[in-house]
């Protein structure tokens, strides 16, 4: 039998990952570029596929698509594989997989990226011995990809976790929010462009002894400790742009463990609490090895 | 082969409930007590089964626990089926599992309240197509157990829904919590004894047109948002002693939709509110019954 590759597409809200490699990411072709209408990024995308196909002389099983949401998931629906109610200008209801399929006359299997980034990331050895791990990004946008005994969660939807309400002390933090749906909400307090527009500086400019990321690390530590008294995960994976600022990590730490307050007692919280909230294994790598498990998989029932 | 029986037991915060049926709860006998100490309300429990024992002659093939929490639910641990950090005074650390097993000298699988509860209502013939379901309990406190994929939640502890944080305008409600841990988490702000100590008088003799409800309707709605932006239940069952005031449900229906804000799209949220937020369909069985499903499945493994 010969060899077998895939396609594994990350779909992001500013840049775009493509990839062709087989089952075990050893990888033949990759490229990246920005994210611009749908019409550039989709033909984008079917040329590096295409050029590939032919130059390297083979054939894809299947692809993997990691997208930005909100994505319809539920394959009854008549929007299957659509790009939904996005607050990106140009996206709402872009038919991300039927277009790619039809382009390349090929079998896709579609998530959103952060389900596919926790998949890549739950892909890793290390994660053996965890039933329910949740990986969360903090970027242009905010969400999570939640595994529970072992199986990502879809259900009404899928997880949106960024537009989860936070306590938000607007005497102690004036700033209204910029979600469009929400005004106040995770994404709309604490996402980078949220960062950007309450310090009126690029979030990446912001300085390391700036206040902003004492109050960053606050309301990621409150959605982080909502997720443990909701479904209990045995990891917190932290990435995305924001995540970069690495001395976050213990801001969040030492603030998670005092929301907590020992009413939840594991050695995971009171010993091991650099290992539990911690960075991506696989780094910025996490949604396109992710969607190449898609790929892999891409004949699983949805 | 003789008739199979179970016990069933509902350790509640003020009362508990004990029963013996058969797997397809046809009851043989059933009695509530109030939960006092550890000591006099275990041989309560103990004189129950021993007596339908002996009355009945019979013998027992298991008994499910659903108890108040936190529980230590890891089998490997050395507090395994115990009450851990509860604030309920005198039953810290209390072996509620082993204390029962040696008494009765009989198998039993223990769970917290809610997810017994969860477990009760998810064994309904309605819930046939659904995979993710939420059960909360909003009463002397609040839980939640949640179901996905057709499995109770459990990880490194289990869900302790009531202490998540919620938008708090001290502005508006300048009330600062009851939770002996958080203050003002969920539990802290909207459980029955947060009613009576907020409005101070007895939270069932506040009257249906005080503001309290829509206040309170208004906490439970951003904790259901919550849940429906991390695990997107199919199904969000709403009981427990506060949920009797049954205006509450029409109130967090009209606050979620309009929380969510047509962000997650379905016809759940959009057409069929009134069955997708909604009342326990066992009323106030649903924690019995599902002590009975644990007592049927007492060899699963945990």
């Amino acid at each position: 039998m010969s060899k077998q590759y895939f396609g594994a597409i990350e779909l992001g809200g500013t840049k775009t990952n493509v990839m062709v490699a087989d089952a075990d990411n050893h990888q033949l072709a990759k490229k990246v570029f920005p994210t611009l209408s749908p019409d550039e990024t989709i033909a984008d995308i079917c040329n590096f596929f295409k050029s590939t196909i032919s130059s390297e002389g083979i054939k894809l099983e299947s692809i993997g698509i990691g997208s930005f949401g909100p994505v319809d998931l539920h394959p009854e629906s008549k929007t299957f594989g659509y790009i939904t109610s996005t607050p990106k200008p140009g996206w709402q209801f872009v038919n991300i997989k039927g277009n790619i399929e039809s382009a390349l006359n090929i079998q896709t299997r579609i998530d959103t990226d952060v389900n596919a980034a926790a998949l890549g990331e739950y892909s890793c050895k290390s994660m053996n011995t965890i039933k329910n791990m949740v990986y969360i990004t903090i970027g242009t946008g905010i969400g999570a990809g939640i595994i529970i005994n072992g199986n990502l969660v879809h259900g009404l939807v899928h997880p949106e976790f960024g537009h989860i309400h936070l306590p938000h002390d607007k005497r102690i933090d004036p700033f209204p929010g910029i979600c469009p749906y929400h005004r106040d909400c995770f994404e709309g307090l604490a996402s980078g462009p949220a960062l950007t527009e309450r310090w009126r500086m690029p979030a990446d400019e912001i300085p390391q002894d700036h206040v902003a990321w004492d109050l960053e690390g606050e309301y990621i530590a409150y959605a982080v400790s909502d997720l443990i008294c909701t479904v209990s995960p045995e990891k917190i994976i932290l990435g995305g742009g924001v995540m970069h600022r690495y001395y976050l990590y213990d801001i969040i730490r030492t603030k998670t463990v005092s929301i907590i307050n020992r009413y939840i007692r594991s050695k995971y919280l009171e010993e091991s609490i650099g290992d539990y909230i911690t960075a991506p294994r696989l780094k910025s790598d996490s949604g396109l090895i992710g969607a190449l498990c898609l790929a892999v998989h891409a004949d699983k029932p949805e």
